[in-house]
């Protein structure tokens, strides 16, 4: 997978480190889309050559003119594509002809505007594969670079001015001009941007790959997008791997969260808007971070770009007013930091500096009286910081006019400590705003919002903790290739019906090592006799048949069947009841099954994500799936954690943990399962969808009571698999 | 209650409208708090007599001083005293000889700082109460009234400068400091306060009555607080009921949703946080906004400045860009507002305007042509407003330096229509500043952050929606008093068992005409089998004794007793079980009882909550209340609609409305249930507890199956009522 992924990484380097390029339907007006880029890679020195194209002009802003790619002197790494859309096939050609690897196409008038435009669009991307060309847009505002002064788009057109931190974050933008616009504010906080990507209609080049572009590139630090949706889910997954693995923290705005918004995104770039629950899932799966607001994601750059990250979710928060700090501790509650009990130590020593009326307590109540202790403030958060039980702080102060006492405190209490602290700074707007700045210019992270900081810093905390987690994960043990191997042939038994029923299906479960019912497939009464005999009364009768998904519908399952007797009377009933339900039905015979004790009933499945591919999902059984939709999902493969993960996740969990005096389930088992699911989802490529249901989980052990596998081609098919 | 409200309103006059104001322990250092009051009442025009209190000085800013309240030549109103703790007492005995009607006091060192504070707090409460003395504090900042510059705080200094709209906002706080702060972010606004009060530890009058006395004066338009906690939620509710009355919106920030907040400020200033479910529903059910933060509250204040309230939560997004608008969508959906689609006429006119790559549905992408064609903004927004199935409208667009063209656009916008309308401005943040000044300045809601903007119009919203549902609601029907009278008889027969058991309990329910099992109680055998024979068989068994509430547990229950035969074996059986469960239980009888078909199993009933007294609950019975605390509770009494509201409001609501094929449940007597034990939570004094514990619900009907009442000396002993 890595060696794909770097291939493709490295195909996207005439993007981003062109040696020259060429400017194809350059205009001589500088502020048109078509002369931007002329003029920007002039004025800001682009170090490489540049090639305006256009038969009309000799010369633009003092750079010779070209009439057509052909007759540029040199080579030419990328190609930006500015021409009418009806011109835009024949400039792609010529581009290719010239030996062009990368190309920029701004030309609007392709797939955003319907079914015509889509397949010319179809055709660029074929011209530009076959030429081994990588192309970026069309419909798009193109690509900036800061390190090398690539002004390859019409959004940035100089470099910032003032720069905090260079070389820092790296963002992609399915949206041009929100993306434009979240540029301008990140940059404006002195936040350096080392890439910034305006997709386009992404008839080649994805998001995915220019996420996984930034995770590989040395100048980004901070890997950010604005998302609608991706076509190819697996991509996104190999780029999410990729960013953990080099530990840059990935922060997304993803659109279509609810679905006014999403039929909104869907209609108007004609994107890929995808299940809102799979993403959502994903994006805790991999550790990203869903920004909601643009607010919040300049809060998390802020304090990344001071060089912290909080060791976990352990807050003390310290305001002037007793009123703030409750208000600021119930807002750090809602964001998933704990404000945790300070150390006696930390009291004490709180207490010999503060009067007797602030509250040591967590959240701090350090008074009014840092306005006429100078040293106090900082004495105070020197002393919560210390506190080993503290991962981060909010400081909460009034502004005040042209003194900067406080502020000063804040700057050094920054400096000395690995821990990050948000200052909260409010009072009066222009006092505010000074304050906000002086603290920003020292790169101390400043807002007056609380929600938005405490927001940030609690997603920041649920990232660190995320790698903590996994850092010393064992990988799941994986299946026996024999046994896929196995099971695969199994299946392959099973092709002509289109699904396995539930004894085939049970079979390739034991493959995979997951308990089942112990169970036989009887074809006569005399073989379910002698079956019910060795497995031992009372058993469950089931028809077995994968024209039949629902037994109960059908009649076709008897549970408790004590004696002989009553097995002979039930037999030919389960037949007749299968006949009248379902006359044509395949019956493969009848499964004579051990009766389980009861437990809890757990749901383990395989879905397939028309984005993501497959993925598994977990839930209770009864009410929680059918009335409360409460089901966990995760993005095939899954490691321990997030099989762990996925099981606490659901609201049920609770049945799981025992209640009310009953045992608590064994839910390393159920971890077991779902692990080898996951592989199951992997390898086994004619599985479309799998379903146990229920999985019975007991105090020790869990034990598979019904099973049931689509295959791949027949997925479609009338009957759901939700039995 | 009306009447007593109105009383308690009239008493506090002499704190918000004094004649004359005496200072005591005033200081000729007007910074200090003893000495601010002086300084403002002075500075800012106070029309009443100010008499400074002090032996030490003769005069101070230019006013006589006394050297005792006794000494002052005419009557006084209203007096502050800022004396230290241990002289409070006195000075509060002299103001009580002096006649004074209302008393601040300032000083701190009371309830706050421990028992014998406390002690000494219930001692000037005392004393108040006896004069006939209504007390602000201690330890408060005080009053601050605008219309009449009453200065009598040292939190407000002086009057504010730039007031857009006067006589608006009474505010009510719990923290000072807080409080003092959301005054200056408020004012700053532009925003004009009718009354800002910091309640301090609320002696005497508490919060609450500071709330009602601003629903009815008539200076408030729009109602305020920062709550921490009331000691009577009884008064809460009356506040809450004539706010509603007089239609003025009450929002209110609400410390404490989380533990660690809500264990501070129980801690820092001894308040009764109280049950956050309980006040969170509280809120829902009268109407009040729970403000969330200060940026929200502000929003919500502008647009409530601007005379607007939206009809209802039907939103339309316009934006200058396809990502903003998308995610503004988002933030409109996650706020409860409605992202309509706007109407084929609407999209019509909104076509002829926009281009072709602009999107007319909602959200609507009216792209940046804005730039280009002045106007085109003023035109689309009034064509989407004019739209009747819009109720408000978002508008985002990008701030441009020293260009007030799209500004003055969106003010005609407002001016010329009666639907609210939210400015969101970005972009650089001097321009976007500037900007929003404009538009605020000629009272136009304006803001940078879409989170906030979003939520005060969802919060207004829900608001408007909460006065339309229950404009025209029909009352409860009331239990007829008869009925009433029995109930309580039947009640009183039980009071030396603490409890009512089944039968009795469900005797109770009868009389408020709530349908019950038939059933009877047995005595003797030959009873029992008596009763099963009216009855009909299969019946079922229990066991009825006010000491065995978990039946189950007890062995004290058969169910589906098919036969004469059968019976006379369980009869002894279960009395066998009684006795070996609780060898002295009272044993009232076997009850014999119809066997119900299946129903969907809910839960009504009756709980005390410790500040506002009694409570109704409704939940769905087995794991939705046992496992997801899936739970909906409302104050006594209930109106028609907060009844059907909190059925909607538990999860398992699904259930009721019919799943998979099942009928649904008949709601309309689930409501009329809940009315009734209502009234009875209102009108059966003796009555602590009631849990109906199934009520089986059926698609027409209802019936209590099982049933137990705890009377109120006995409410806590040991075994739990829920059985």
């Amino acid at each position: 997978m890595l060696e794909g992924l770097n291939k493709k990484i490295a195909s996207l380097k005439p993007l981003f480190e062109p040696a020259s390029i060429a400017i194809i339907g350059a205009s001589a007006d500088l502020r048109k889309p078509s002369g931007q880029p002329v003029a920007a890679l002039v004025n800001n020195g682009f170090a490489g050559r540049i090639y305006p194209v256009n038969p009309k002009y000799k010369e633009i802003n003092g750079l010779k003119c070209y009439p057509d790619p052909a007759s540029i002197p040199g080579p030419v790494d990328l190609a930006i594509i500015a021409v009418p859309a009806a011109l835009t096939l024949q400039a792609l050609k010529d581009c290719a002809a010239k030996g062009v690897t990368g190309v920029i196409i701004f030309t609007s008038g392709f797939g955003e505007v319907g079914e015509e435009g889509k397949r010319q669009q179809d055709e660029l991307a074929r011209v530009a594969r076959e030429a081994g060309m990588r192309l970026c847009g069309p419909n798009c505002m193109g690509i900036f670079s800061a390190h090398n002064r690539l002004m390859a788009n019409f959004a940035v057109m100089e470099l910032p001015g003032r720069v905090l931190i260079k070389d820092f974050f790296g963002f992609v933008s399915q949206s041009g001009g929100f993306g434009a616009a979240i540029y301008q504010t990140v940059k404006e906080r002195g936040i350096g941007f080392s890439h910034f990507i305006s997709t386009g209609n992404e008839a080649d080049v994805e998001f995915s790959e220019y996420l996984a572009y930034m995770a590989g590139d040395s100048h980004t630090k901070v890997i950010g997008g604005y998302l609608e949706g991706v076509k190819n889910g697996r991509q996104l997954v190999e780029a999410a791997d990729l960013a953990l693995q080099v530990r840059k923290p990935v922060m997304l705005i993803k659109a279509g969260k609810f679905a006014p918004a999403a039929r909104a995104a869907a209609s108007h770039t004609g994107s890929m808007v995808g299940s809102e629950k799979v993403y959502s899932s994903f994006f805790r799966q991999k550790g990203i971070t869903r920004v909601e607001s643009l607010e919040e994601l300049v809060m998390a750059l802020s304090i990344l770009a001071a060089g912290k990250l909080p060791g976990g979710n352990r807050v003390a928060v310290l305001a002037t007013s007793g009123g703030r700090g409750v208000m600021l501790a119930d807002k750090c509650s809602e964001f998933g930091l704990d404000v945790v009990n300070l150390a006696p130590e930390t009291r004490a020593r709180l207490d010999q500096l503060l009067p007797s009326f602030a509250s040591t307590a967590n959240p701090v109540d350090i008074t009014s009286q840092i306005m006429t202790h100078p040293g106090l403030l900082q004495s105070c958060a020197e002393i919560v910081l210390s506190d080993p039980d503290v991962d981060a702080m909010v400081v909460a102060y009034w502004a005040l006019h042209g003194d900067t006492t406080n502020l000063d405190q804040m700057i050094n209490v920054s400096r000395n400590s690995s821990k990050p602290v948000v200052n909260l700074v409010w009072g009066l707007e222009e006092a505010t705003l000074k304050a906000i700045h002086y603290l920003q210019d020292q790169l101390v992270p400043a807002t007056q919002q609380a929600e938005y900081a405490v927001k940030a810093l609690g997603n920041l905390s649920r990232y660190s903790m995320y790698l903590a987690k996994r850092a010393h994960e064992a990988p799941a043990s994986p299946v026996p290739e024999d046994s896929l191997r196995r099971a695969a042939e199994i299946m392959a038994e099973a092709k002509q019906d289109g699904r396995l029923a539930e004894h085939r299906a049970k079979s390739v479960l034991r493959e995979m090592g997951i308990p089942t019912t112990r169970e036989e497939l009887a074809t006569t009464l005399e073989e379910a006799l002698a079956s019910a005999g060795k497995i031992g009364y009372p058993v469950a009768l089931k028809i077995d048949s994968p024209d039949i998904l629902h037994k109960t519908d059908a009649g076709g399952l008897f549970l408790n069947v004590k004696t002989p007797g009553e097995l002979a009377e039930k037999y030919p009933q389960i037949l007749a009841n299968a006949n009248n339900y379902n006359q044509g039905a395949k019956i493969n015979g009848i499964l004579v099954q051990e009766m389980l004790p009861p437990g809890t009933e757990v749901i383990v499945g395989i879905a397939r994500d028309e984005t993501f591919g497959p993925t598994v999902v977990f839930g209770l059984g009864g009410i929680f799936v059918e009335a409360l939709d409460d089901i966990a999902v995760r993005v095939a493969p899954l490691t321990p954690t997030d099989a762990r993960e996925m099981i606490e996740e659901v609201k049920g969990y609770r049945l799981l943990q025992g209640m009310r005096g009953a045992p608590a389930g064994d839910i390393d088992a159920i971890v077991e399962v779902i692990l080898r699911v996951s592989q199951m989802a992997m390898n086994l490529p004619a599985l479309a969808e799998l379903d146990i249901n229920p999985l019975m989980v007991y105090p020790r052990g869990i034990i598979a009571a019904d099973a049931v596998i689509i295959l791949k081609d027949n997925a479609g098919s009338q009957e759901s698999s939700n039995q």
